[in-house]
């Protein structure tokens, strides 16, 4: 099977999927920022059920990176990225250069307010701002019918289906399921910086999520519940704990037993930040 | 001849231009608030000389309205308006409301910076924000193929052009010469405010800004001729002057005579804010 087309220019982008829409080809399109693991094969295979085309972004943002953190080291492998398409069967990857998305002068900023509140933003102020904006800048590059975001990063996700509900962008988003390792670990770019060590560490997330996620659904105390489960992920090994909070699924308001809830965490193992996320059943 | 279509949600607008797109029919769009003069017509003119149908939305837009600003005495005058577009052959109206545009729990802004800085931001901060939010909700509603846009609002027009640059908006932009009475005063929804002694008054603002531009390109100081000219508007019964500036025409950053330059003026009579602009030769 040949790999995907690869293009690194908007014009070139855009003349390839304006021959497949002129077929009447649907064109879903999974934006990332490559490093591909399991989880964005899975979104991929989600795109190629509910469109003819999977186009994927490869594009690490410079904008969602704040001055500290790791853009420099983020992970790069575009020939791996690209093998891994081809096997996934996926029809185009667009990997533009950073002069290409921001050339000189550039000065737009598009900021999302509602479920950006509070959570990441309270620890990467920008990080949403340059999200919104990227994703607007590719929906309207490619202007797919459909993109699929992964429930992983659960509050991004909600920022996005905000973003297009707002600005009348004519995508449909599909949230797809985390995709985990046999001991319930969220698939994620950033596990390649951990240790063996770390890595056992970081298996720990998902089971104290699941617990506090239990307990609340049973009625525990909802302060009592995250403080218990911060302080449960620093006796498993985690350096500090960002946020255990629960909230509600849709807005990311504060959470409501009789609403759809959902747990969100964030937390630091040695340099590397992980976050992860699950469902608060209804009590 | 019959009159414009006329629909006030997003939906039945795409339905429309859906049709007139399958039949293979250029969209031009004409963004306005109403109270259409001839100014607002010249500029449906030019849309029926780019596009098989010319689309203009009347929305007054309270998102850039500060809260001191003349949102409540705006005028509205649909019946007018509608019956200057039929007389113009505009094919559509697109009139929402407030709750079409925004929803209950919108929380969006888009924030253009380059031209944007300065002269108009000085003084209304968060004008372009609102301007470029809607601008770009109505280009992702109707999907139009160019848009006309009065040079009257000359930063405004820059703005426009930086967004779509920025926000890969597939929409051209097309900048439309300010249309003036017989003395000389632009077009402007505002003009209605004035009393005749003040319409006297206003029509010497065109005239200041002609002489000073001439002056300019001539090779008169900057900072000389632009301080005369708001002391020469104080003195024909202006009673402030927000700024009389030289820019470059297309960035709007500082007047350099070695490129085309823009000189832009705000100036108030009694409760009503006039702005203008015009040309500086290059010297």
């Amino acid at each position: 099977m040949s790999g995907p087309i690869v293009v690194d220019s908007v014009a070139a982008l855009r003349a390839q999927l304006r021959d497949w829409r002129r077929e009447g080809q649907r064109i879903a399109m999974v934006p990332t920022m490559g490093a591909l693991h399991d989880g964005h094969i899975s979104l991929v295979r989600i795109a190629l059920e509910r469109a003819e085309r999977c186009v994927v972004s490869i594009f690490v943002n410079p904008t969602q990176f704040a001055p500290t953190e790791d853009l420099d080291k983020y992970p790069r492998q575009l020939a791996h990225d690209l093998d891994r398409l081809r096997e996934a069967g996926a029809h185009l990857a667009f990997t533009p250069g950073v002069a290409e998305m921001y050339p000189a002068g550039f000065a737009t900023k598009i900021s999302v307010g509602g479920p950006s509140s509070g959570l990441e933003t309270d620890f990467r102020p920008s990080f949403f701002d340059g999200v919104a904006t990227v994703v607007a800048k590719l929906f309207l590059q490619a202007a797919p019918d459909c993109a699929i975001f992964g429930e992983k990063d659960y509050q991004q996700l909600c920022v996005v289906r905000q973003l297009c509900r707002d600005l009348d962008l004519p995508v449909e988003i599909i949230g797809a399921p985390t995709v985990r390792d046999t001991r319930g670990l969220a698939m994620s770019s950033r596990n390649a910086y951990l240790s063996e060590t770390e890595l056992a560490v970081a298996r720990q997330l998902n089971v104290v999520l699941r617990q506090t996620a239990a307990a609340l659904a049973a009625g525990a105390d909802e302060a009592s519940a995250t403080g218990d489960a911060a302080e449960a992920l620093v006796r498993a090994g985690f350096r500090k704990v960002d946020y255990v909070a629960a909230r509600e699924a849709v807005t990311l308001a504060p959470w409501r037993r009789d609403r759809a809830g959902r747990l969100l965490a964030a937390a630091w193992l040695g340099t590397t930040r992980l976050i992860d996320n699950v469902e608060i059943s209804r009590g």
